[in-house]
């Protein structure tokens, strides 16, 4: 069936459902950036694969809204005949229902696929145009979707004291010691990445994420409940568990939700679904709301986490030296290579070493044009040839037992603009301006941000992304609640002692180029009472061929002498002599 | 009679109005910082003189709450005997009632003096303690007040064209424009700044704020009511102003506001006090908020304003120079100054100048450890002896009919500790990256705020005001919205072409020194398409003995002698031979 028949289909069952169109989101019931291939529904709908999107189903058209990271691979990938394509931002979705139904009308989607928040203000707005939005307790794709693949049943493994550093039984204490004080009986946790701190449990079902796909609910009085396909657990990990919590089987938990009858319950409303909040409230329960406090514990990393991150990264930068120099080479000897032969040329190299458990996203390798795409992926159908004569940005991270990674850089081969080398030189100074500042505790990301942009700035440049985001500890790559950007919406956006940060300013010329910096820090104590500054635990070269080394100051130089100094201390013990060499030839001081 | 027997009569008549306690606001009606000596309730009550305050007065106890700028000041002049003394911000007077009055007590406040915001939020709060809060329609101090003033009456003056750069009749269209776009039937003007603004009016009746005291109502069919006392107006302003509005008497206001039955009025909430929001929505009126489209207009100068501005800071400029040379060679003979003959001094030096109608606010000058207190005024009763061994601060400005100055200077006489040296270098350089910054338009004040602060952040030191505020065109020196601080809560406090901020790092060594640079500066378009620079407008010499030039790197260096520059070819034309010798010199490139 192609995508044109699939919409036919559904069409078709529209009217048995009462409904005059369905809302197929991207997003599956943990609400998170990567869903298993069960949940793909959208892409099965459509054949689009990007990471975020909406389609809607009418009667008698369709549409799929993506983001400008995924417009030209939209148009690519989709029947635009069947779907007309739209902006996710800059056209509401709301508004094109609007302009697209008559009145009296009634939209579905599943409501455990859609976010309470979004819901509650889309059904407002429609309403406002006499159009409902309702929530329907089956969902029409899987009804549709013949071969639709089983959830995955990868087992658990317990996260081990020696990464996670503390123990599960003190996160408890502490999160139920702060419902406590906040007055509420207990907490949905709804998000995996949540679930997955708390227990100290990991999962394997997901390719680039460590998430077990399970949802729990810790009430203030200690007592904890996972609901969870126990296919999913062993003898050692039930055992585990059961020291924890009462392990309930996944399809408990929306009944679980409806005994808060006059409590007060604190959803994450980030990551909870329509259903979550409907079957709560209509029980007599409260939502209320304020930041997660386990988001909030587990943005602060411990001690051991902290050892864990720069273990994995040392790791990393072992397998991006021995990567850089065998792509280098082969790019100077004329060797046929791809965006993506190279994706899987460091692929191969990372996961050399055991400690590798594989990446923690699909590696972003765009070559000049492509690379100006801050969110291009190379796809089989689209890719690049990497030749002699060009740049080329990497953006890659691996999943090590002990933390995660995420690292950018920029290459230059051949002969390259003087104007690219200024521009790369600008993001290289704002690079290192902020994961070299000293700032006072809780400084705000967006005041952090100015940091990264004021060199572009004053020449009049920018970028059109955030400058950083949070990384879980063997999690998500990214983790909230800090981020860096120039967002002051947020007033829980503060940097404290133990947030891994990103640190990935950017510029970007249309159809030309891309440059990317990124390394991961980890916000510390500085020697001035009530100061912080960051730990840089990214070890690897900044290629010498992209920089104008003219618009270094001192400062400058200073600083990228000494992180190379760095980068050469933490890796050399651990390349051969070939690599050692090359390796001190590339962090050699400037 | 002495606070003590003023409080003691104010005991005695509190069960007449069947209260249990009093409030006593330093505001007056108009919510602005400067108010009349007629509206110097606080002060009559209490001996306080700060700029802020608010005494309690129950039956057996009083109290008196200021701000960390005022605690050492309100010690001195207050009987503590009398007055407990509690700090307005860290100690809420709220808790403090709650904590001193029995249930089902009830405490008023006038409330023409009190802020609807305010009245609202300790209103709930109290209740919750079975506390009343309540407004009283006499006002308890003016009924004990025996020889309170007059409030003063001085004639207003039109502010012509070629200061105001816009017709009143052109503000009242785009004003009313808005009104209609927001669905909103009428404008409630209680800030004295737009009325200045909008019917292009001065005042002379304050000392340092040349406001019009009186209230008017702009309805979206362009209907305008001025509410004013009429011995402030002349046959030549009267009949300006007929042209533009009709004329009431100052009494009408209240009754006017109950004309809005059913209508949307807009009440901009920083102004609004608890007596105009209860008579409007009393009379079934409806109160909408959003940012205040006059003074979202007046914070944008037009290119007449701007050029207004750069000539009052010219003759401003010409000012400071005359006094510092002369203050310099007086400190170094050992002439015997203090901070108190300094101010005079620069005063008379401003005044020499006809253009100067006076001094914006009250000269701030502190010398060693007085300057340490970012908001330290010298007294009769305190003040510092000024000699050749120290360090002195000089923050001050002038009211000129083009335009309001704003600056502030950091001096060093003789042999100054090399810390300050350095120290003063970083605010330096602080002050020097945000007002030669190129920055996106409408980029948020706590973006900006960082330039001014990093350098500082770097060697872990901070200081805990501000950077910069708005300063009106011939109008109040303190003007919002906009502003550049580490608050991220106001999302509207971007800045955007024809803002007029001040630029004014500072750091402070208690007991020891206190540093600060402050300099005006107008947003305006860079070169670069979408990005602002700063018109820095204040021409005056930095003191060549703060600085280490060590610390000053290549850009510093230009940025500073390119100001240098800038202040010999404004100010050297107007400068008598002497003068303008001394000005080469100190204004020479490092």
């Amino acid at each position: 069936m192609n995508s044109k028949d699939k919409v036919l289909k559904l069409q078709s069952i529209l009217s048995e459902h009462n409904i005059d169109g369905y809302m197929i989101p991207r997003e599956d019931e943990y609400q998170n950036e990567e869903v298993t291939k069960a949940s793909e529904r959208l892409h099965w709908l459509t054949d689009f694969t990007g990471s975020a999107g909406l389609a809607i189903v009418l009667k008698d058209k369709s549409a799929l809204f993506v983001d400008g990271r995924y417009t030209t691979q939209a148009t690519q990938q989709t029947d635009l005949d069947v779907f007309e394509q739209l902006h996710l931002i800059k056209d509401p979705f709301t508004k094109w229902i609007i302009k697209n139904v008559p009145t009296n009308s009634t939209i579905a989607v599943d409501g455990n696929l859609f976010l309470h928040s979004k819901f509650e203000k889309s059904h407002k707005e429609l309403a406002k145009h006499n159009i409902k939005l309702i929530t329907l307790s089956t969902n029409l794709i899987d009804s549709l979707w013949q071969d639709q693949p089983q959830q995955p049943t990868d087992k658990i493994v317990i996260h081990g004291m020696e990464y996670a550093g503390r123990s599960s039984e003190d996160k408890i204490n502490s999160i139920t010691k702060t419902l406590k004080e906040k007055d509420t009986d207990a907490i949905i946790i709804n998000n995996p990445s949540c679930l997955a701190w708390l227990l100290n449990i990991r999962g394997r079902e997901l390719k680039n994420t460590p998430f077990v796909l399970a949802f729990a609910i810790l009430q203030s009085d200690k007592t904890c409940d996972i609901f969870i396909d126990e296919r999913k657990l062993t003898a050692e990990t039930t055992a585990y568990l059961e020291k924890l919590c009462n392990i309930n089987p996944l399809e408990k938990f929306h009944e679980a939700l409806a005994n808060f009858s006059n409590k007060k319950v604190h959803l994450d409303t980030p990551f909870a679904s329509e259903n979550m909040y409907q079957i709560i409230t209509s029980n007599n329960g409260t939502c209320v709301d304020y930041p997660c406090p386990i988001s909030v514990e587990k943005c602060h990393k411990n001690p051991i986490e902290v050892e864990g991150f720069e273990k994995a990264h040392v790791l990393d930068g072992v397998a991006m030296v021995k990567f850089i120099k065998y792509m280098r080479e082969e790019v100077e000897k004329g060797t046929n290579l791809s965006e993506l032969s190279l994706a899987d040329d460091l692929e191969r190299i990372r996961r050399e070493n055991p400690n590798c458990l594989g990446l923690s996203f699909e590696s972003i390798i765009g070559f000049n044009a492509n690379a100006a795409l801050p969110h291009y992926r190379a796809t089989k159908d689209n890719f690049s040839q990497v030749t002699n004569n060009g740049i080329l940005l990497i953006d890659s991270g691996g999943q090590y037992l002990s933390g995660t990674t995420d690292i950018t850089r920029t290459f230059a081969f051949g002969n390259v603009p003087q104007e690219f080398k200024d521009n790369a030189t600008l993001v290289l100074k704002g690079h290192l301006a902020l994961i070299n500042a000293t700032f006072p505790n809780k400084t705000h990301g967006a005041q952090l941000d100015t940091l990264a942009r004021m060199h572009l700035w004053n020449n009049g440049l920018n970028f059109d992304h955030g400058t950083g985001h949070g990384v879980g500890s063997h999690l998500s790559v990214h983790e909230g609640p800090v981020s860096i950007s120039p967002r002051t919406t947020n007033p829980h956006s503060v940097v404290e002692v133990g947030n891994c940060m990103s640190v990935e300013p950017g510029y970007y010329k249309e159809g030309h180029y891309g440059i990317r910096i990124e390394n991961l820090a980890i916000a510390q104590k500085s020697e001035s009472d009530g100061f912080l500054n960051f730990n840089n635990i990214t070890y690897c070269p900044i290629d010498f061929n992209i920089i104008n080394q003219e618009l270094l100051s001192v400062e400058d130089k200073t600083n990228l002498n000494n992180y190379h100094q760095l980068v050469f201390q933490k890796l050399s013990p651990l390349l051969d002599d070939t690599h050692k060499q090359w390796l001190k030839e590339n962090t050699k001081p400037l």
